[in-house]
């Protein structure tokens, strides 16, 4: 049976399930949702595909989950990839996934859609300037953890890449620059190099050139 | 051996790992961190304890752990409880911690900073106003989903409860009002009744009249 991903091209949070999919092997296909056309805010969605309004949503049979790092961790039960090794790696996974969450993509993925998404003259300036901040002290902190190692847990790919990797690939600006952060950026380059990897706009449905 | 919680009072994060062990019957302790004194900033303090520069921190003997949602997960392991007692709602746990930590703690702990920890002078009133939107919206969906529920996932307490509740006891104004929201206040009410709950300020060292 073939995974839906309910997710469009945009989204850094539906690109994490997409692109954890992607690499594990299992056989999936994206389902297009309108996000930019109101689509996740209209009852309909909430009732049938999730009542907190949000993309990515899977469904594999009976199987009907919300949140990427829920996602990954399903594809991760089914594939055995991407979890982590031992109960120490797992830990460490969900501590980046979680930090990710808290600190990383719930930041980018804001300031991202705020910055570009947003008609000119509706931007809230102090907002952005703001958050450009906080995003900058983050990236640090993934840059220094990254000095010295080609994945973020243990010495191979893991969920904890696929979600820190959420946003980074975009080309709107969002106050991220890949040469300030070399380390960020190896790894990146690193990442985009597994087989089957595909950039967000390649791998999921939709993209602004669409509303262009 | 006395497991260790690096923490302080005014951290929701590190209350939701001192509520978990609290109520886990784990034997524990706190250790109080001096956040507003800059402890957690220092170098030593990113070498030894933290380099994320973030409480709490737990610590069992050789095992050394951050985030609060990886902490609960440690001790769901140790105690046999609040981690869901199936695959599903083992998941469904997961989707929660995950979504509090991208909409809702992350924004309550950071516009309660703002409002109430900074310096009158230096609130930046724009990004007060705009996170307190997105924290009405984000009360919104856990106060729905509360409806005709006691707990969270499924039908006992979770670490579903024990990360949403995380600010949600403290008394500094950050656009909280309970009875706006009924299904949550009568949660709050529920999980406050469990044997050996404390609020925050009860449960940790540290608190804003120490700096009074």
């Amino acid at each position: 049976m073939t995974i839906k991903l309910h997710c469009f091209g945009e989204s850094g949070n539906a690109y994490k399930a997409a692109l954890a999919l992607q690499l594990s092997g299992l056989d999936w296909e994206p389902v297009k949702v309108d996000f930019f056309g109101g689509e996740t805010r209209t009852p309909d969605f909430r009732a049938t595909i999730n009542a907190m309004g949000e993309a990515p949503v899977m469904i594999d049979g009976d199987v009907r989950l919300t949140q990427s790092g829920v996602i990954q961790d399903y594809i991760s039960e089914k594939s055995g990839r991407f979890g982590g090794r031992s109960a120490e790696e797992r830990r460490e996974v969900l501590r980046w996934v979680l930090w990710d969450n808290h600190k990383l993509s719930s930041m980018a993925g804001m300031t991202r859609f705020l910055m570009n998404f947003l008609p000119e003259d509706k931007r809230p300036q102090e907002v952005i300037t703001f958050n450009l901040g906080r995003l900058q002290a983050a990236y640090g902190v993934l840059n220094d953890h990254l000095e010295g190692r080609d994945w973020i847990v243990g010495d191979g790919l893991t969920n904890a890449d696929l979600s820190c990797c959420g946003y980074l690939y975009y080309p709107e600006p969002f106050g991220f620059d890949r040469s300030a952060f070399p380390h960020i950026d190896a790894w990146l380059t690193r990442l985009s190099q597994q087989p089957g990897w595909k950039a967000p706009y390649d791998l999921m449905p939709g993209s602004p050139a669409d509303r262009a």
